[in-house]
């Protein structure tokens, strides 16, 4: 039956993503989805898009985009590369920048975003995976050393921990000797940590990734970005025009450039996370004995002192709560729990609170 | 400055496409876009899509579209990819099921969608262009032969020549018993020609590829689709989950779905294309002195007695008509011209009819 797959489509071990259910029973705290609806002026911008001119293809250097990028960011519309979903630029940034040498593996945490060695065997990029410490931090020490290149988020995932820009300029400098490129995933960024865009002048060799999904409110609309020097964009440009011209469709450009101006708006949504955050890992530590990461993202790593994390996880689904457990072996006990409204988190504290007592009284 | 790129990204020739001019001053032929607009039921399925569940990601089996498709055109949902233009879909398979052996390399015509060499530099799969005949037609003895695969329009882009499936069988045949795949791209089935849909169930190694943009007028929407053996499917599923999980939005899904339904409202359309198509084929034939390849596509191949295609290309933009020409050896004296509505069409005759003259007294 698959004979007609190649060497490459054989060896893969493909991402599998969060769950999506298809009903709406569920409180979804699985994904790491804002809360709060997108900006009106998004939706108003998508509605005024759809129509006669769909006929026509989109505007392959998605010139507005950018423009509106570098505005809010303050950089100029060559630093930005635009995607469908940082997913996808991260892709092209696997493509272009990293490997082949075994002799100089690509580098990132073993705790992180697991899509990053998923894009390693699919370029066919060596890479090591470099342990957190025993607090689940980075430490920038372990990435001044010869290396195909950096990757980590900051904040990382699923951990939440932030690194100050001072650490990840230890790494940057090192780097730039030996020509390398280090790519900071800052899909988190807008929920506390520093962001290293501010920085990207000084450094050739650093770029970072962005995305709609988290921040934006937008994880259905599938707009990632990255900032940083003109040859690296450039380098990005390449991969893309060999792989899809046309990557973003005009409803998607459209609503993108009407968030990335609607700053104010995103920031209030966005304060609101942070502070249902601090609350909820308040709750989890003093009353109901959790350890909870200092978390700088929309989520929180969490493990109990009572539970393991694949009972947790499994009787808060029975309770109509999603969240994502990753099933390896320094992780096994965490669940990561993404910021939902401060309603569904007390609906989240409350079952925690009487199903942990139940699941306890049951073992 | 570009010493991040690593071998892959410099070793690239990225695809070019047609030229989309900001302005709206240029009568369009040169993209082979759908001079009528997308259904109203697209466009009332998107606006109904533009609300507050765009804060969640959308489904990344997109289970309902595959079901639409399915619908349409009579296969099983598990027959269906579904991705982020016929681009997107094209770049997967080439990394899923072409290469790696130099010995067999993936055929494909000499003349045929410029992008396909590219994502074989892309993927670093060995090709070899096979060359069309003197009248611009593959011949289907051509490919059977030892290969890593065949890949080609039906119909050919941009010559507008289509195959019987008959012929394309055979080709089947003869690479099954090798155990190498046929892809089919059928971006332009709509507008004439036989497409190879109703035959996937006896030929495990058939895939065909498909895209809203043309038939469907919504190239602005980026969606595409491939219909094949449940094996194939499953390839391209693992290649799209290694490299973005979630390839086509909320908005797109929902128009797409819409598209893929309303099929008595763009076989009116692409009705009234192939007439346009007839009239203009008949009117640069008889009266201006063309040479029109037969054409079952929405565009013609037209060369000119008088005039060179570069010349010609560049009067007709001067005159406010974008078309395509495609400057390589056997093709230069060529222009591929997309079928617009039937005044825009008028319009480009008259240019012709008119332009051709005075070109033809200065030189």
């Amino acid at each position: 039956m698959y004979n007609y797959w190649n060497s490459r489509t054989r060896g893969l071990s493909p991402y599998v993503p969060g769950e999506q259910p298809g009903d709406k029973k569920y409180i979804k705290l699985n994904t790491n989805e804002n809360p709060y609806p997108p900006s009106p002026k998004v939706i108003e911008a998508i509605r005024n898009a759809a129509g006669e001119r769909l006929r026509l293809y989109p505007d392959p250097t998605c010139q507005e985009l950018r423009e509106a990028i570098a505005q809010t960011y303050r950089v100029k519309p060559e630093q930005v590369f635009t995607g469908n979903g940082s997913d996808e630029v991260l892709a092209f940034v696997f493509a272009g920048f990293f490997g082949p040498d075994p002799a100089y593996p690509l580098l990132f945490p073993d705790i992180t975003y697991s899509f990053y060695p998923v894009y390693g065997n699919l370029w066919n990029i060596p890479f090591r995976a470099v342990p957190v410490t025993e607090d689940f931090s980075i430490n920038p020490k372990d990435y001044q050393t010869s290396s195909g290149g950096i990757i980590f988020p900051n904040p990382n995932a699923p951990t939440g921990k932030a690194l100050p820009f001072q650490a990840i300029q230890e790494i940057l400098i090192c780097q730039e000797k030996q020509g390398r490129i280090v790519v900071i995933d800052e899909a988190y960024a807008a929920f506390g940590g520093e962001s290293a865009v501010p920085h990207i002048m000084e450094h050739p060799n650093l770029l970072t990734i962005h995305t709609l999904s988290k921040s934006a409110s937008l994880a259905g609309l599938r707009v990632g970005f990255a900032i940083g020097n003109e040859a690296l964009i450039e380098g990005l440009c390449r991969i893309r025009d060999s792989f899809n011209s046309y990557t973003l469709d005009r409803l998607a450009l459209a609503g993108a450039v009407a968030a990335v101006l609607d700053v104010s708006y995103y920031r209030e949504i966005n304060r609101k996370v942070i502070v249902t955050r601090e609350r909820v890992t308040k709750a989890l530590t003093q009353d109901l004995d959790f350890d909870v990461l200092p978390s700088e993202a929309n989520f929180i790593f969490i493990r109990s002192s009572r539970q393991r994390g694949a009972e947790l996880f499994a009787a808060l689904r029975e309770q109509g709560i999603l969240v994502r457990h990753f099933n390896k072996p320094r992780t096994a006990d965490f669940l990561r729990v993404s910021i939902g409204t401060d309603e569904e988190m007390d609906i989240f504290l409350n079952v925690l609170g009487k199903g942990a007592m139940k699941l306890t009284l049951k073992s």
